[in-house]
């Protein structure tokens, strides 16, 4: 931004919260304060479409403290949405728009906190502007708790939600072990969609063979229903007592997801398989197959907005990719994602290098086979050595006089509106 | 005792774990320890089931470490189970045995940390000695996260329970404040069975009003689909977006668990009510009456093993709970429930009482009226007065290395069996 003394950032989140998303636009949002070439930094009111709408708001004009608050504040506090754009073709007002907000509020600086889809939008947009000459740097932070992003080796929000699952398999775990005479089974519903990384970090649970969870399945392994039973059987020889971690996306050989209709049980048996998930339908195979009862938790958005239990690892890598973003950016780097990267050596050390988003959103991390043990049950020692440093270190929350954690939120006074409607 | 200089004794634990069944065990055992006129300590194997089939095992035997950490170990370290006997009558030759094996093993104090039905049993073991000349202390200590136990202020679980599901209340709500534009409706299932006290707590979560949850439905209310429809269509008029708590057990007005059959959906419309929870099913009635997206969570036992987020107050009373069970029963009181009682004073203050064991089997306590708003659909700010000293105080468990919880688990070398086999 040779060309003039002071240009505006805008900051969005997209798609699905973690526990540190916040983390990161605390750290985009105090780098640019402190960069001498940005002037106001505006929220996008529900990520994508708090621009396309002109919904946005100055951050610069919240309270320090709740700037400084984002570092401990799970969930999307500038506002997220699931609002896709496809390709320029096909969503060329969307991106024209996206362009629009900006030139009327002179922004140019845009960090885009998400996945993939968030990539790709940046990239385009980025393009776009290029094109059509107008001054741009868009730069990707990276963010999922699926952690299945290609080009870095971990994505912030996976360690919090791996430390927070594999904490909860380990006391649900002991519940199960307590009780066994009655509540034999259990099974935890994770999240992670195509990938099973939040399912493989519940491994660390298990730190003896009688520890929970006994059985991990992830999307990456072909699940079996004839094979689940004989897993599930062979525990409850050994233990008398079964804990299950399951991945909320679990498919077949033919890469169907699995549902109360292939189960071979058929819909009758427990009813449309829409309605509950991988874990429901897993309790009713084993009530009918293995003849055990079972029960089930799931965590849902409680697994990803835990800060009560967040990785201090976690929540400093995510501040340092939002702050990268914003020194790369006014050092003049431009279409790029940062990116995670481990140092090798026996201790861990995280530092950061950079991406093409474009390279971003075409790619995809699933769990490799080397980190899945051999009968498609569980997780290696491989797998393992990988998550342990990223659950590392404790942050507390604070805690206020009614003994429960206090959590920032935005005034959010809109910035004045320039421009007809659109939506 | 007058008789001898040392007898031996049991403690027990029942039913479903809670965060702090074992900080109440603890309190038993130090106690014990350092008691002159106790022996040795045995722990029934997975509860009442344990003396009945005299797998007991010796705690004076394990390690100090082991006693010390189940202050802060979740579940029943000691073992629990869920077997119910009747009266005298129906169930003389389980009573019987019970005592035969306190017989064999010299046991002469019976610690049993329960709920209803454990002071029942306390107190049947009780008479049934008292009536064969066998000297016996029988002791209860209050246990349940259902908070439904008459006698006491409150139970040691309930606090812990109310801390966490307030907590993730909290946090799934700026989960849906984030995400509202696609996922406008998030419903948390709780547990409590017949008991509306942990739903009532996550009351706790909302310190102003956009704050979640902005719906609280316990079974003490009687549950309307009308009139929940128009529940959730008035705050989402107002906000946007909907945060409900839903109890596991609602009741419509006849006293009937509300079902997907009594939603007057019919079962076609989303399977048979036994295999989803109450969370499932309103998820469902949202989306087909109301039009907007929803989704469930469902702590399960997650909720009263959640140890890494404890309350203090909880945890501490839990051991004075049990350590003043010991004192009690070794000056000579016996037949009964140790009670918590909140002393008058704007500050809490804590301290214990006595309740004989078969007024707490026959007792009941459901959340009071006054504890429920007007409209049946939350709580009042008495409820809040009266929970929000329980869920205060931090208490951090102890992290390994592998940046996760260090629970203990004990080594439970069996006694030897005296008696024939038994069930």
């Amino acid at each position: 931004m040779s060309t003039r003394s002071k240009a505006n950032a805008i900051v969005a989140q997209s798609g699905g919260p973690t526990t540190v998303i916040n983390s990161s636009a605390c750290g985009v949002i105090q780098e640019a304060i402190s960069s001498a070439g940005i002037g106001k930094i505006f929220g996008a009111t529900n990520g994508i479409l708090g621009v396309l709408k002109e919904d946005i708001f100055d951050i610069t004009a919240e309270a320090p403290e709740a700037i400084e608050g984002l570092r401990r504040c799970p969930a999307a506090a500038v506002g997220s949405c699931r609002y896709k754009l496809k390709s320029l073709d096909e969503s060329r007002a969307d991106y024209e728009r996206i362009l629009d907000v900006f030139k009327a509020h002179d922004i140019h600086y845009f960090f885009y906190i998400g996945g993939n889809d968030s990539m790709d939008t940046a990239d385009k947009v980025n393009k776009l502007a290029a094109d059509s000459g107008y001054e741009l740097v868009s730069m990707g932070v990276p963010k999922t708790i699926d952690n299945d992003l290609a080009f870095t080796d971990h994505c912030p929000g996976y360690g919090s939600v791996a430390k927070y699952v594999a904490t909860c398999a380990m006391e649900a775990g002991k519940d199960t072990e307590a009780l066994y005479t009655t509540d034999t089974c259990s099974i935890l519903e994770v999240m992670g969609r195509n990938a099973g990384w939040i399912a493989a970090a519940a491994g660390l649970a298990r730190r003896s063979r009688q520890d929970a969870p006994h059985l991990i399945y992830m999307p990456e392994s072909a699940f079996s229903f004839e094979k689940f039973i004989a897993d599930v059987s062979a525990v409850y020889k050994e233990f008398g007592r079964v804990f299950i971690v399951a991945g909320e996306g679990l498919k077949d050989e033919d890469g169907d997801y699995v549902t109360a209709e292939t189960s071979g049980l058929g819909t009758d048996s427990f009813g449309h398989a829409q309605l509950g998930g991988v874990a429901e339908m897993l309790k009713a195979v084993i009530e009918k197959e293995v003849g055990i009862k079972a029960r089930f938790n799931k965590l849902g958005t409680c697994q990803r907005s835990a800060m009560h239990f967040a990785s201090l690892t976690d929540i400093n890598e995510a501040y340092m990719c939002g702050q990268t973003a914003v020194k790369h950016a006014v050092a003049g780097v431009n279409g790029k994602m940062v990116t995670l990267v481990r140092e090798d050596g026996a201790e861990y050390k995280c530092t950061t290098s950079l991406a093409d988003l474009k390279d971003v959103a075409n790619g995809e991390k699933k769990v490799p086979a080397e980190y899945i043990n051999a009968a498609g049950n569980g997780v290696t020692e491989a797998m393992l050595d990988y998550v342990r440093p990223l659950v590392r270190g404790e942050a507390p929350v604070t805690i206020g006089e009614d003994g429960l954690p206090v959590y920032m939120r935005f005034d959010r006074r809109p910035a004045e509106k320039k421009l007809a409607q659109y939506l």
